[in-house]
């Protein structure tokens, strides 16, 4: 185990002290409410959902990423460089296409800490030497711009993503220096901050380029850059970068690149700075990697003002702008978040990656102010949107989380039915490979107190506490099981110290029992965190055994999208259910369900998902037939009737592994709406004689005839 | 009147012969079910609805029209070609720019049977005198491959647009020469089909090229040609160009256009034979405009087949992709038409374009069939969608056409609060231009038994009939009122025909009544038509008498965007709420309205509009606060309360027109599912002890502890 890993036995934290052993994404150098636990000191047990998921990224995901980011041809447009070919040689994919090779790199180098197979490691090393090569003497490092149009070069920041893709390599070199994976990659990261510092103003007045990113990225990644290297400088170009965002001043030039769209300033979160934002708006993906920067910045500069901002934008997009399951992004066109309370199901665009990039965020309010809300949005989101963008076997994926999926639905790459095993625009697969790679690190954290479990893992906690060492089994058969145990292996530790275990959101007040040592405890609920302050001894154990009772959910009223629907939720997981569920013959679109229905779950899975899903939940509902009615016609609402079924639902994530496909997450409860009296069908009568009648038209004054 | 028209005295039209005087736009050769009158055969009197906004569209839009299209640098794209300006100088705006020249011209040709202003004549000349030069001495034409790629030209069929913009030449040429207007259009045109047919192929195996256009438009506009030359080869290019589309072996090239993008073939409608296809796909326009040219080579051809073909996609079209406004296009992304029942409110794209396109079309059909269903389809696009697309004044214009507008909806170029006055891609401002121009075409046909009504209209009808001259005034307040009345002015034909009025769809069976000369009588119904058949008289009055009552609609169960909501018609309108007219403080978002509200009509119109709508629509609602519920919670259906208001809706063509312009078409009906709950936000319980209860957590088994 950790065979890899460095510094593991480094000594104990202080406050404001990172933990000890590799750190994972996210190491505040300032004191944050909650300190992150290093990478290793939780380990996710095989046996549970999450250490599956992560063994399942390990073994298919992360060699299929390498494999299609060579086919691809996006490594290829960095080995062109790195050969020296001849400016103008074609490219390959997106103007971005060198941030699929980066995101696979930090994903091996998170994997690292559990050792790599050959082939990814031979890609590893292929990789960091066409990068190491093919960077620019003076630090500059971009693919598409050094091999097409090196005279543009910094030159169209509104498409050209060249910060963008510097911010995904920094980010690799980070996870490489903290594990010790990838040498060669810290001194590429080193040459490119230098360029980027000598380029960029990092403070008004000195000289240098006044400009920001058209897709946010490189501020999250420059503090973890400084984070990593101590470089202050890094540091004030982040801030410097947030500061110049949104100011009327300061252009977002474009040239006439492939692919550059007419998208207002809104879309690049350049409208307004954020400090003085209410609102979360614009490109889904570009607004919560700009957060992600801002909760870092705010937390290393001490900024209090910024963090606040960043919380009054998270307030907003939860409020008003977030799918039930823990999605953003209601809009297709400009992949947007569209305006409050507009979250279409079918069209819910939903992207993977904004879906990660809030995890990272939801993570850094988590660290930098403790509330459970941010750990109960990673929770949602990581268990429904991040969970079902990957196929069972690891080797699909889905770019856009849908969730709704008609019958008749035309299969587009923007809106396939199944998931695709690669994208044209490939920012998603490796983008999970990078998240799950590291997902161990985003589950506990500390703080002078003691130890905090924010999400439910299978696995082991290895730490110190107050400098002396503690380690605790964890079980749990989460997310199918409310239960948690505890089982307190070693620690060293002789004066008390608090557990903390998050309530889930979606717990039932009053119905959650703690066992201590076999005995029923009352423990303290604080800010949503059930707390157990003891001297702890080895061999203690707890379990906090929560009811997970099936949940009949509604949306705000305004969420025009599935009024008059209901979801169903069990623990975090939202279900849905699929045409492949229902009885022969029926359409998903005929579906109906009472608004007190019969449910119960049920361990009855449908065929082929038993290895994936445990828990199914069984509902009685109507089938009604609707086809024979109009489009547009009289308003008179009558009871559905139909005939009766039961249909079984399955987890949201587990979706999309069946032929057919159709699939709905909110559910239409009776009464229907009939619509009769058609409006564009031809009438049947012909030829009859028309009774006259004395019907008036109305109100208006009519003349004489 | 009529000054400049030709031919107004040609001798009476037999069966299959056109009629008499300039023809307007789609003039049959062929025989077809009912037969177009001439371009002078109707007029519309200013005193109507119609007639007022054909005015508007003669005295501001049009000018309007000139003026931007000069100033937006469209028409300097092909000056810039004529006077042999270098290669490579800049092209304004879109590829396909234009053809925002040629709508212009098309629309000036047609309103040069009223005759145009001076303003409006210069630009005719400039633009016509530009086109002539511009175009290059094999015929070819199109200033932007001209001046930027001329190496590309016939090589980018997916994106270039070469034929689109072609094929509105033509359309503006055939509509000069039945108006006798811009002299010079004709010859470009026949150099340009002279180009065309010797670079595309007409037949299998002549050795030219195989290919179609990513946009259809040229299929219609070379039918119109050959009907005006009487050029059969014309007809034999557009038939083979149907053919061609949807054939595996037809490919769609494209290049590094600039705009291009990764669009299926669906989009472009050529991924299976019209003739195979069951159901309306792909982009709206592009499948509008496709169609409108099916019908065309069906009729000319004869092509029964084909005529079934286009039938049975607008079957599939309007039973269940078609807005309760008539438009098309549920898609911002690719402005397509989406699939079955997906018609969300809030993103509707319902392109103006599209509307105009779904008219033509739906004419044509008429034409061929006599199938009341298609003037149906006409009077609701009409009405709502194209006659809200401008704004009273005439000049500006929405392109996208939504049916639900949030109070805090983000103003994009893309969907607007209000109408623009112009775009970056101008195709619709000229594209209403020249269906006004022309709008007296559509309303009135002939065939051997008589005259028909199709559109009821305030104005006058002066054709033959079996040779003779008929003679009648038309007069009727629609679309306020349901009453026409009509007086025969003069009628030369001495034996029996038939006056036939379409009854809407929006009639009440059994509430029309029939007065001839003082006196009710019984008509006939045929096919939703109300036939009078007898010796007609000069001075004989008749009036078709309809009610116009209030209708509360629903949509089929399956369209999920607007379930639970009812939206309100007055004849053939679609009435809207707009924010502007709620009482102080309340948001539009708040509204509920009964299953069985009260509702009245009302000449009480808002303030501003008294000039534009004569009747508005009192309902009784509730407006009930829902700020403080939570975006998800649990599933607790209670009824709505909150507190009563009466509002007043408009209709829905005159919406936008003042300040805050939030609106609702679908008005949700009460109960309001309330969720309670909150899910997101946190709890206020800090502290507080915990009671241990007994809840088990459901299904899956537990290990003991």
């Amino acid at each position: 185990m950790h065979a890899d890993a460095t510094g593991s036995d480094a000594p104990a934290p202080e406050s404001a002290v990172p933990p000890a052993g590799p750190a994972g994404p996210v190491r505040p150098k300032r004191a944050t409410r909650l300190r992150p636990l290093g990478l290793n000191e939780v380990e996710l047990a095989a046996s549970g959902a999450l250490g599956d998921w992560q063994h399942r990224n390990r073994v298919a995901t992360l060699p299929h990423c390498t494999a299609r980011v060579v086919s691809s041809g996006a490594l290829g447009n960095l080995e062109r460089i790195a050969a020296g070919v001849a400016q103008g040689a074609p490219h390959v994919g997106m103007v971005f296409s060198d941030s699929d090779v980066y995101k696979t790199l930090e994903a091996i180098a998170w994997e690292h800490v559990r050792g790599t197979d050959a082939p990814v490691e031979e890609f590893a090393t292929r990789a960091t030497r066409a990068i190491t090569d093919a960077q620019r003497a003076d630090g500059y490092l971009n693919s598409w711009f050094q091999g097409q149009r090196p005279d543009l070069a910094w030159k169209d920041l509104r498409w050209g993503h060249e910060l963008y893709c510097a911010g995904h390599l920094l980010q690799a070199s980070v996870a490489a220096q903290r594990t010790g994976a990838l040498p060669g990659l810290a001194a590429v990261a080193e040459r490119l901050v230098e360029h980027l510092l000598e380029t960029f103003s990092s403070a008004d007045g000195d000289g240098r380029l006044i400009g920001i990113c058209g897709h946010p990225e490189i501020e999250t990644a420059l503090v973890e850059h400084y984070r990593q290297t101590g470089d202050e400088r890094a540091l004030g170009l982040a801030t410097h970068q947030i500061d110049l965002r949104g100011r009327a001043d300061v252009e977002l030039p474009t040239t006439d690149l492939p692919g550059g769209r007419p998208f207002s300033l809104s879309y690049f979160l350049h409208y307004l700075p954020v400090r003085q934002r209410r609102s979360a708006t614009g490109h889904a993906v570009r607004e919560l990697y700009l957060q992600a920067g801002v909760v870092d910045v705010a937390t290393e500069t001490g900024d209090e003002d910024l963090l606040t901002a960043s919380e009054t934008i998270w307030e907003d997009l939860y409020a008003a702008k977030t799918y039930l399951t823990g999605a953003h992004g209601s809009r297709h066109r400009d992949e947007s978040i569209g305006d409050p309370y507009e979250l279409p199901s079918d069209r819910a665009y939903a992207e993977t990656c904004a879906a990660i990039a809030s995890f990272q965020w939801n993570w850094r309010l988590l660290l930098a102010t403790g509330r459970a809300r941010y750990a109960d949005a990673m929770e949602r989101v990581l268990w429904n949107t991040v969970a079902g963008a990957t196929s069972r076997d690891g080797e699909s994926f889905f770019y856009s989380n849908t969730l709704h999926l008609r019958t008749s639905h035309e299969d587009e790459e923007d809106a396939p039915r199944h998931r695709l095993d690669w994208y044209e625009c490939a920012c998603c697969p490796p983008n999970l490979a990078r998240l799950v790679a590291s997902v161990q690190s985003y589950l506990a954290t500390s703080d002078d107190s003691g130890l905090q479990l924010h999400l439910p893992f299978d696995g082991q906690v290895r730490t110190r506490l107050a400098g002396s060492p503690v380690s605790m089994d964890i079980r749990t058969d989460h997310p199918w099981d409310g239960d948690t145990q505890i089982i307190m292996e070693d620690c060293a530790p002789t004066a008390p110290w608090t557990l903390s275990v998050r309530i889930p959101r979606w717990s039932e007040p009053g119905r959650f029992r703690v066992v201590l040592n076999g005995e029923a405890v009352e423990p303290t609920l604080q800010h949503d965190y059930l707390t157990l302050s003891r001297t702890w001894r080895a061999g203690d154990r707890v379990q906090f055994a929560n009811a997970m009772p099936l949940r009949l959910v509604a949306a705000h009223p305004r969420v025009d999208a599935v009024r008059g629907c209901v979801a169903l939720e069990r623990g975090p997981l939202v279900y849905c259910v699929e045409s492949d569920d229902l009885p022969p013959g029926a359409a998903i679109e005929d579906l109906v369900i009472d608004d007190a229905p019969v449910l119960e779950c049920s361990t009855k899975v449908p065929a082929g998902l038993e290895d994936y899903v445990k828990v199914a939940i069984s509902a009685s509902v109507r089938l009604v037939s609707s086809t024979s009615q109009p489009l547009y016609g009289e308003h008179l609402p009558t009871p559905a009737r139909g005939e009766t079924a039961e249909v079984r639902l399955i987890p949201y994530f587990a979706r999309a592994h069946r032929p057919s496909a159709a699939m709905r997450v909110w559910l239409p409860t009776a009464p229907l709406q009939r619509a009769v009296a058609a409006m564009t069908e031809e009438s049947s009568t012909q030829g009859t004689p028309l009774a006259a009648t004395s019907g008036g038209s109305g109100c208006v004054d009519q003349e004489g005839v």
